[in-house]
Formats: C-alpha cells, structure tokens, sequence
C-alpha cells in the first residue's frame, strides 16, 4: 500500500461528529485497528495507554475529549482534570486543555467546544506543513539525515513535525537518504516511522539506536531531526529517551541537531529542563517483548521514556513562526513574547 | 536460583573429553539448553548462529573445534580455515585457532592438542580473576558503574572480562550499583548479562541503550565498563555496537571508561580501528523480534553489529599484563613487544 503523494498522509486523529476515531497506534505495523472513544474516559485511557501518542496527537485528542465530556453531559472540570493526568511530559495536552477551558469558562456549548476542537486539529496540520518548509531550507541538497522516535502523520494532526520537515526535504530534493532509530522500548521508529516512510515511498532504514554514531563516523548524515515533547523558555528540550544521547553524539560529529515542533509545545513558563517533569513508565516495557518476558524473573530496570537535551547541543529550533538557530532565552522571548 | 560466592559462576563452554557442551545463549533466560558439539562443522555452526558469543568463549570453543576434528579425522586445515571464518571481528578466534595450528604444525597429536585447548581455556579463565582485581582497584567505594553487552562467564572461560572487573568491584565493596544496557538488538545485556547479575546477587537495573546519557547526567555513574573483540596497535578497540556511542557520552559527562580483555585481544598486528573488519549481520535481526515481524513488510535495515572507540575515548584498557592508563601506541607497544 503505497501513497505517492507525500501531502496524503494518513488522519490517525478523527472526529466523527459524536465519537472520536483513533487509529490504535499499539497494533501498527501488524494490524490497522481503529477504534471509538464516545466518553472522556475513554479518551484519557488512549492517551495513557499509548493508543495515541505523539504530544501534538495527545493535545488534539484531548481536545475532542473534552468535545465528548459535553456532549455526554459529564462534569467537565473533572473530564479535563482527569486529561491532564493522562501523560505529564508533553505541555500540548495541558495547553490544548488550557484553551478548551477558557472556552467552557467562556460558557461555549458543544457546538462551540467542537469549534474549537477542529480549529485545535486544522491549525495543527497547517503548522507541520509551514514548519515542514522552514526546516527543509537548511538542509543541503543530496543529504542524509537521521530521526528518532516518531513525529509523522501518526503524532499529529497529520504530515508531522520532524517527519514534516522530512516529508519537505525529500519532495525538494534536499534529503536523499533517512535513517530511523528503534526507540527502545516502544519501538515508535521500527513500528511508526518505518511504517510511514515505506508508505511514503521515502528511502529510509532502519538503525539501532546504539548504532547512530557509528553511522556518524562516515560524514553522510548531516543533520539529525527531531520532535519535542515541551520546549522550555530557554530552548531546553524534553522528547524521546535517547535524544539527548544523539544530541550530544551529533554535536562530537559536527552533525547539525534540529528540533521541530509547534508553538505549542513550547512552554514558556519553564525556564529550563531542570524543571521538566520526566516520565518513568513500568519496568516490563523493558523486561518483556509483546508480552513475552525476556529478562530474569527478579531483574529491575529503570525505564525513563523521555530526557532533555539542553539548548547548546540545538542547531536549530523550527516552529510555525520561524527558525530560532542556536536557541537561547533572549531569542525564545523573542519569538515567544 | 542465587550463586552467592561470585566465583561460583557458570561454565558454558564445557570440554566432556569427546565431545564440546554449549549453553545455548539464544535461549536464555527462558531456557537453560545446553547442547553437544561432536565436529568441527558443529562449532562452526555454534559460532556463526551465536549459540556461543563473547570474543574470548569464541576462541575458546574454536580450539576445542580443532580437537574435535584432530580426533574424528577431519582434515585440519581445512576445519581451521572454516572455524576462521565463522565470524570476523574478533581476534581472538584468529588467535585460539593460530596457537593450535601451531601446535598442529609441530605434529602435536590429538591429545597433545586437547592439553592446548585446555591451557587456552585456564589461562583465559586466570587472566580474568587477575584482570577484575587490577580493574576493581580503578574503581572508587561506592561507585555506581555502566556495562554494555555480556562480557561475564557467558563470554568466557568463566567469571568474564568487564563483569570480571565489575564481580570483583562488587565484591571488594567498591561498586553498589550497576546499570546494564539492553544491547540491540541481540539484547545481551537484558538477557545474558541481567542473568548473570541476577544470579549473583549484584544489584543491578537493566536500561534500554539510548538511557544511558540520560543517566550519566545526575553524575552519580563514575565508570563505564566494556569488553572488546579486538584492540588495535594504537588502543582503538573494537566492540559491541553502541560501545563507541557510550564512551561519547562517557566523555560528555566526564565519566571514565574503562576496556577490560585478556590480551589475547589485542591485535599488534592492526595498526588502528580503521583497519578492523566490521561484521554487519542480517537486517532481519532488526525488522523482527523473536521471529515475530516487528517492522512495515518492505523496510530496509542497517545492522553493523560492531563499533570501533578510538583510544582518545579510552581511559583505561586493562589486560591481564596490566593496566593502561589513557592508552597509545608507545604504551601499548611496551606492553605488547
């Protein structure tokens, strides 16, 4: 099943009017499984369980969450406070959450709340397509580039952010070769972005997260392209475990780091990493494979699913409004007034 | 099942006088199978579909294939040729089998040949308990240190090299914590080195490879420990895949890193690692886990399953001879006329 044109990428996020059709993300890339949320409920449970994930794609989906709170006659503070608890690194489920309560405390009915929930989706999309151009102008014609976890159609409104700019690159010629890291534990690269790139048609291969400075060595890959999870307002940046890792593997290679993600992602409250809350998920992401445990009975692990890459070892930080190259905090005020 | 003597650790390279019995290291932890070589052609086998793994438990073996061929009247230049090629990056097959086709070449009979396998395998097994005591004594009280792959009793005569060190470090009270990393995508460190941890009693948290940056930063890691396949004439060391991407993170955080082999090793012969052979093993040990295809059908995969650390990364290489402290050629050619 090949898509050509790369701007027809698949809607994993959909609303149908009275129930919200999510494309279950657990099951890619054996199985193309939807299924219906008709209460916030069951919402919140697809965001904690990973069935949505992507901090776009959660910030949309708990958007339309709060839609079925109203419609169903739920108690709404309740339905967004339950939300927010859902995931706590991403900052795009609380802002999404933020704007959907400023209309409810504005005494919006549904009919407005669903307004805003497509308008939430629809400035999404339009965003990964602007960002998809900015980030595809720095890079040179003929390049290799490097990504890390998935940022596609999947993790947003659709296109994607770090995959968007991918997606751009390759249609202008810029990007010849991608090279998609695992992402141990969850396998969001392998599954998703190997999944969205061989649909694409994209030529891309598939790396061990480990094998990414190896790769480095050879000179070919000149930027690595990521996603974020929250940028605080001196350009630190929480994402992916293991971004951190190729940040700094990148910086030793003289390999350009680039961050692409929506406004909303940034949080300018924050004023560093330091004060990101770090998710730790269950130690069996790790000790067992699709169910299957791999490692002793009795072993531990320590399983944090996201770090932070401090602001030096970035490049370049692409939103919808613009560049920022070489993120500081005077320039991400700038920008971020 | 707890060893508490830590120099009570397992043999899975056994010699049963006509016969070679293997631990099946694919199956662990799941399963403990051993299994019986009676040929060369099976030793071979055993090497190529890593049954047996660890560049010192390779060499090992590779001898033993040679008694065995020498006493079921194989033709020896032969067996040797292909027990050679099983596999490429590390020297320390080339090495057992050198020594035994030396001793082949003076007319040694199969039992003169058996005595040399057996000396291989003591003095790989002498070597290690030497070189976790010279390598523990690096080590500061209290340290919480790093490993990467199996490099334990799995991988050798017994004891190991790293975790060699890293027993001895725990046993003199000088390490409290390990962090093993899972080591894709073969997984050894999740299911060979977490088993041995295990079963010794050694507190230890298995992390998925791109955590370990994440990690160094709170700063409380002191030393990254790893094993080598092959060290060249300059301290650039060949070894599992990611080993080059921990020692830039270890160099990042200004955490030590510390290489721990017998010197049979050591390849004075490779002038430095861009000379050493990189074994790039199949794309489907990426694309499926446990036989199970994990990745879109179509995808392609990069799969080198070595990396070279130059020495510059390396603040330690220990050897059974003695330590080297920020190795180079003049050092290492002292240590290794």
């Amino acid at each position: 099943m090949n898509t050509t044109a790369s701007h027809d990428t698949i809607r994993a996020v959909q609303w149908h009017g009275d129930r919200l059709r999510l494309l279950d993300q657990r099951r890619l890339p054996a199985e193309e499984i939807w299924f219906d949320s008709t209460t916030s409920g069951d919402v919140t449970q697809a965001i904690r369980d990973l069935a949505v994930r992507g901090a776009p794609a959660i910030g949309i989906a708990a958007a339309w969450g709060v839609v079925l709170a109203a419609k169903t006659g739920e108690d709404l503070p309740a339905a967004m406070a339950t939300l927010r608890a859902a995931r706590p690194t991403a900052v795009n489920l609380m802002w999404a959450l933020d704007r959907m309560k400023a209309r409810v405390d504005s005494g919006a009915d549904a009919a407005a709340l669903e307004a805003e929930a497509q308008a939430i989706q629809d400035e999404d999309l339009a965003a990964n397509r602007h960002m998809g151009e900015l980030g595809a102008a720095l890079i040179a014609p003929g390049s290799h580039v490097m990504t890390h976890c998935n940022t596609g159609s999947l993790a947003t409104a659709g296109y994607g952010t770090a995959l968007g700019v991918i997606r751009a690159g390759v249609e202008a010629g810029r990007i010849e070769q991608v090279f998609a890291g695992e992402t141990r534990p969850w396998q969001q690269g392998a599954r998703l972005t190997m999944w969205e790139l061989v649909r694409d048609g994209i030529p891309a291969r598939l790396i061990a997260d480990s094998a990414a400075s190896h790769l480095m060595k050879d000179g070919k890959v000149t930027w690595v392209i990521v996603g974020a999870d929250r940028i605080a307002a001196n350009g630190d940046t929480a994402n992916k475990i293991g971004t951190y890792q190729l940040a700094i593997a990148a910086r030793h290679h003289g390999v350009k780091f680039m961050v692409v993600a929506p406004s909303t992602t940034v949080d300018m409250a924050t004023a560093s990493g330091d004060d990101i809350e770090i998710e730790l998920r269950d130690a069996t992401e790790l000790l067992s494979v699709s169910g299957t445990r791999t490692v002793i009975e009795g072993a531990e692990a320590w399983n944090p699913v996201f770090d932070v890459t401090p602001a030096e070892l970035i490049d370049a930080i692409v939103t919808e409004r613009g560049v920022i190259l070489k993120p500081d905090e005077v320039q991400m005020r700038s920008m971020f007034p």
